[in-house]
């Protein structure tokens, strides 16, 4: 394959049950702000503006509205308020619009005689390319090409041009430039006003404000290389400006809209209209070329430390570099107000909220080749910690408790209160982040000036929620593990385990910054309000907290009641293995049988992997990976590491396989709500844990590698910062290679 | 106190803080149809036409809308449906409207000069009554006095009358009737359409068309004493009719306003408006005091056998008749479609839907003083057969499931999962409701005609619930018994019972069936298709479902994993008594708490005396009782009882007192959202059970009597059917007496 197909994520063919798939994949965004990769002149039979009442459900079992097509835009940040669902985030107007007419003929891709036809993304720069030809009723063939990109360097500006050749033929054509307010979020309209207007010099503009007093402000420049003049035909809900020009054989019609996009929420000063206007001069007078170029070096940069670069199976190639490509777009990295949501902003499930996959599948992507990003996703617990105070109160405790699903503020948005009820490891999984972050980077003054408010108040909320059964242990009973099929089980491992390394790490912390910072240490006891007698209560808790399981056990229990839930008949219920296990089992059997949803123990394994021997680590893979269903998209990648780790190469592979196939296989669509971002950063944890064997950074002082290539890589190599030094590590079927980037002597060794 | 006052229920002194309370107390009804005790001209400040979206929640917790005065017109039968709470009882037009005004001075009980407030329910007959004098603005005094009724022998209508005597001063008053459908129900408006009509004749009607296509048609007839023109004064909402006149010192005015309601669902050839005419044709035939007649003798022929004589405590007198009264009016008597809503048709709380109470609470008071009722309420649980079929469905299972909160169709209407899907109970209660129905009457055609699919289909769903465990017996997973706080339980104890009772009883039934009608055993199997080796599975299942204890434990156990709950520190938690214990604690820690919502494991020992030794049932009150919240109104009752059994004097009294307060008590409004009915019927099985000491239908097939009367009671007494015979039971301090009233010796013994 050309070095270019291998950075190009491609559409193969053409089908409309694939729109809404490709629209998620498509997504293109600059951490600032995210667009869904749809059609500028949408479908005509896929309306965005339909309203009805969602209600709370199992995404994974309910079924999405917007069978066709669904666009998107979002600004991280911008959200609003569902009656049933709390908080989601705002699908805002759809900036992309750009329509031709063909005497009356709409281009409707799936109405009109199309031939043609190709798209891609390039993951290099982060635009996407359409190819088409039209040929009109009329007669005419037209050779249409779209480009549009985000700019990275400039993140409030979309800029796109389209260009039609007239291949044959001659007529009239009309074009309509927009800026369309009906879209809805979730069937949900959160616009309280909206402003459109326009000019007969090719602005646009549309300001809208939401229920929640938001604004939002899109201004659009158009160019076109033919005289066309621009009427304004506005309408409550979008600004339109609409021209017409004479075209035939040979001639070529280029239409340029420079889109710019300001909210008041923006760490800018000034008005909305003000900024926009300035953003908007600012890139003309760049001008087209130096605006790209500012933009792709940005890029470059960014792919410099991301990128990983797999010789001899172009296919995962070029897959893993759509996922990494989406986790580059979806951090904002200088807005620390923010983290990166479920469906990583292409789509409207999972109502843009933060979970524990930010911590647990993201996190190590960005410590290692961003650390300023993982910072920032650490920052945003830390500014979210008075949210997680009033959840703590909310439920009756001290401390602070994060919300298992997490919007703007941290209070709980989970309109489930199975999850958010139960699901309380979220809060253990922010503390383990939190020294992943310090072991990776070694900034210990993080943990100085932010970490010791969460530990302690976190550390508070444990001590309240522990209950103390008649032998005196500490017991966390009515608990969800990782394991999302069993919502109420007493003494989860998983959760114990990081409990107890939670409260652990706030007495060491405290001891430590007494210790050696007695200042620091003073003030943060001031500012806690810290009782003389706490630190002895963590660290009885801590000792105290049950773990279900120890070394002399050939299976790690899920939990203390594990073994008392129903087998399941997987052969009988199961029949269509294609679909989710859930669709075949109803809540009410699922919840009491022995079928995970995902990682559990292993993912317990995967975090401390140094406590438990391979024996333990082997029996536990063998008992429970078949009777784990998959069903959530955080499992195949745990799954495929402790494959490795095993050397069970053929199930790493195919894991490998499932987990793109999450997201890339058109077959199952998986990207239509969204982007799975968690299995996007557990792609990157299967390669670098998994087949390179990086032995992770929270538990090793220095890099140390074990790896095992899938069958056919002849090469893997990618770079890593390790604590502030930059590394590129070279992998090949026999041998490894670590090399410092900036000095330093190279490490080598073999592979397995 | 005198004996008409020990049939009437006062309300004492004007609080107009409790207007909701002696709304769902003073709740009127006939079977047919059931009104709140709201004032004929309602309250200016509390309008009834409030549309919001009401969330489901936990009834014990939210907080209820209305909180000055909630109207309620309820036609059971008449339900729509609600986008988040499923299917509910609609509160249909309020047809007492009469308003009158002096001056423009509307009379308004809160805003107008008002002195010597009387009302009172009077129990005979159910009729409502007000005396109160309004000092007009102007200056006149007006002795008004407003009396109603519901009429219990021609059930579609509704008789008022209302007099006005001019104290002192002169002027003109208008005079308002009116039939208002400004009415939500929940927030809801379930009217599709509203036609208003009014003549210069005195009548007025209203016909409304549900969205569920139900037509209720509401005819008036006015008639009044002096000369007064009617004019017609309708709204789009409203049929009205205004008329005026002058009244001074001395002259009377009387006002009759006679309604008559039909329905779609009436079982009565003819449209509704013909039958609505028909209705008000037959009565004015009849006449005033005609239709009075008929009236009192239903009444007085249904407390022949329901009532409950107490001497030596009045107040205990008026309540247990109260009680009564509403477990009188709740029963449809002749309508199977329907049974008696948790809420005793008094409010829009529980949405007018049916549980288990039902089955367990309060059939036996039907059982035993009008059988015909009893044998209605379980044809209604084989009416709704085919839904409960549905149910199992759903689930994935075989069989029939009965839903937890059922309403007509008998499919789930419960939008809280964790009790439509764990607390699976009620279905084997309804089987021991339906023996204790043919263990009570002796009707085993029932059995045979009716019960047999009931029972096979119950035992299938159950074989299909259970869960077999390493050691080869049947379990319970998942499971939530009747103590509402425990979602998720192990091997419930009562649950566990009985569905080996349910099963063993199908088991019985086929066998008996089939050797002693084997025609009618034969059309069963061919109807229900039963398979050869299904009893089988029935009889296998019965025999192996584990029971979490046996007769040699100290404690029964609630369930298998009971122990492992946390302990409560109700000292600290609980810091006001006054208010449920839900109110101090948030759902995720009570869920894993040993705090009982109401009694479980007593309430089996209550289902099955037999089976468990006296000191079993000893050490469970002293266990159970003190971490008990009694948070449910089905709890105090079976408190009661068992103290009682344990001759726990002070204890069954206090326990008196408090099932008597959670409707009657004003201090605590408990009616305000309707009657608790369950416990109208539970204090029936306090005081027969309990304090008389009868042996259950279920268990013994002679009457047998233990009374343990509380202290100042000189004499209970009552009548009861067994098995066709009507007895009347006398107990004395020291001896009782039972008579049986169609001849036969009298059985007499002493009182403990």
């Amino acid at each position: 394959m050309k070095e270019e197909n291998l950075w190009c994520l491609k559409e193969n063919g053409y089908d409309p049950g694939l729109h809404k798939h490709y629209e998620g994949l498509f997504t293109q965004g600059n951490g600032y702000m995210h667009v869904r990769g749809s059609f500028e002149e949408g479908c005509s039979d896929a309306p965005q503006d339909e309203e009805y009442l969602r209600f709370p459900d199992n995404v994974t079992l309910e079924k999405p509205r917007h069978p066709k097509s669904k666009q998107g835009t979002f600004i991280p940040g911008i959200v609003g308020r569902h009656p049933l669902l709390k908080e989601e985030i705002v699908n805002l107007p759809y900036y992309l619009g750009v329509e031709f007419l063909s005497a009356g003929e709409r281009l409707d891709m799936d109405l009109c005689r199309i031939s043609g036809y190709q798209r891609w993304l390039d993951l290099r720069d982060g635009s996407l390319h359409r190819s088409v030809v039209w040929e009109t009723a009329e007669g005419m063939k037209i050779h249409c090409t779209f480009i549009r990109y985000l700019s990275m360097a400039d993140t409030h500006l979309c800029i796109q041009q389209v260009q039609l050749e007239v291949l044959s033929g001659e007529g009239s054509l009309e074009v309509k430039a927009t800026l369309r307010a009906d879209v809805r979020t979730n069937g949900m309209n959160h616009y309280a006003r909206i402003v459109p207007s326009a000019d007969s010099e090719g602005s646009l503009s549309l300001e809208t404000i939401t229920e929640e007093g938001n604004q939002i402000f899109m201004l659009s420049a158009l160019e076109v290389s033919e005289a066309v003049t621009w009427h304004a035909e506005n309408t409550r809900m979008m600004a339109a400006l609409r021209g017409e020009c004479r075209l035939r054989a040979g001639d070529r019609l280029t239409l340029s809209k420079l889109t710019t996009v300001t909210t008041d929420r923006d760490m800018e000063e000034g008005t909305v209209r003000d900024r926009a206007l300035a953003h908007l001069s600012h890139a003309r007078n760049l001008g087209w070329e130096q605006l790209y170029n500012r933009h792709a070096a940005k890029w470059k940069s960014k792919w410099q430390h991301a990128d990983i670069r797999i010789k001899g199976d172009d296919a995962a190639q070029v897959n893993v570099r759509a996922s990494l490509y989406h986790l580059i777009r979806s951090n904002a990295e200088q807005d620390a107000r923010v983290a990166i949501c479920a469906k990583g902003y292409a789509g409207e499930a999972y109502f843009g909220r933060y979970f524990w996959d930010t911590e647990i599948n993201l996190l190590p992507f960005f410590l290692h080749t961003n650390p300023q990003a993982a910072r920032n996703l650490l920052l945003f617990r830390y500014n979210t910690l008075e949210g997680a105070r009033r959840n703590a109160r909310n439920y009756g405790y001290r401390g602070a408790r994060y919300a298992w699903e997490s919007s703007l503020s941290g209070e709980e948005q989970c309109a489930n209160w199975q999850y958010a009820d139960h699901e309380i490891h979220i809060t253990a999984d922010v503390v383990y982040a939190l020294y992943h972050y310090v072991n990776a980077t070694g900034d210990e003054e993080f943990l100085e000036r932010y970490g010791i408010d969460i530990l302690v108040e976190t550390a508070r909320y444990w001590c309240d929620r522990v209950d103390w059964n008649r032998e005196g242990y500490g017991e966390l009973l009515g608990v969800m593990g990782p394991d999302e099929y069993l919502p109420f089980t007493r003494n989860n491992a998983f959760t114990n385990r990081m409990v107890k390394f939670s409260l652990e790490q706030t007495v060491a912390c405290l001891d430590s910054l007494q210790s050696g910072k007695p200042d620091s240490y003073a003030a943060a006891a001031e500012r806690l309000g810290l009782r003389p007698d706490e630190r002895e209560l963590f660290r009885h808790t801590a000792e105290k907290l049950r773990l279900p399981y120890d070394s002399r056990m050939e299976i790690v229990p899920q939990s203390d009641d594990f073994a008392h839930y129903a087998d399941v008949e997987f052969e009988s219920l199961w029949t269509d293995r294609s679909r989710p296990f859930g669709h075949f089992i109803s809540q009410e059997r699922n919840y009491r049988s022995k079928a995970l949803k995902q990682a559990d123990v292993l993912e317990l394994m995967l975090l401390f992997p140094q406590e438990f021997p391979r024996e333990q680590l082997k029996a536990a893979y063998a008992y429970y990976e078949p009777i784990t269903t998959h069903d959530s998209s955080l499992s195949v990648a745990v799954h495929g590491i402790v494959a490795s780790w095993l050397n069970h190469k053929e199930e790493a592979e195919a894991f490998l396989q499932r987990v793109m196939a999450i997201d890339f296989s058109p077959e199952k669509k998986g990207a239509a709500e969204g982007i799975h971002i968690a299995n996007c950063g557990g792609l990157w944890q299967l390669i670098v844990y998994g087949f390179a064997g990086l032995a992770s950074a929270m538990w090793s002082g220095t890099i140390k590698l074990q790896p095992r290539l899938p069958e056919g890589w002849e090469e893997l190599s990618f770079q890593i910062v390790w604590r502030g030094e930059h590394y590129r590590i070279t992998v090949n079927s026999g041998a490894y290679e670590v090399q410092k980037l900036n000095g330093g002597e190279a490490v080598a060794g073999t592979t397995i």
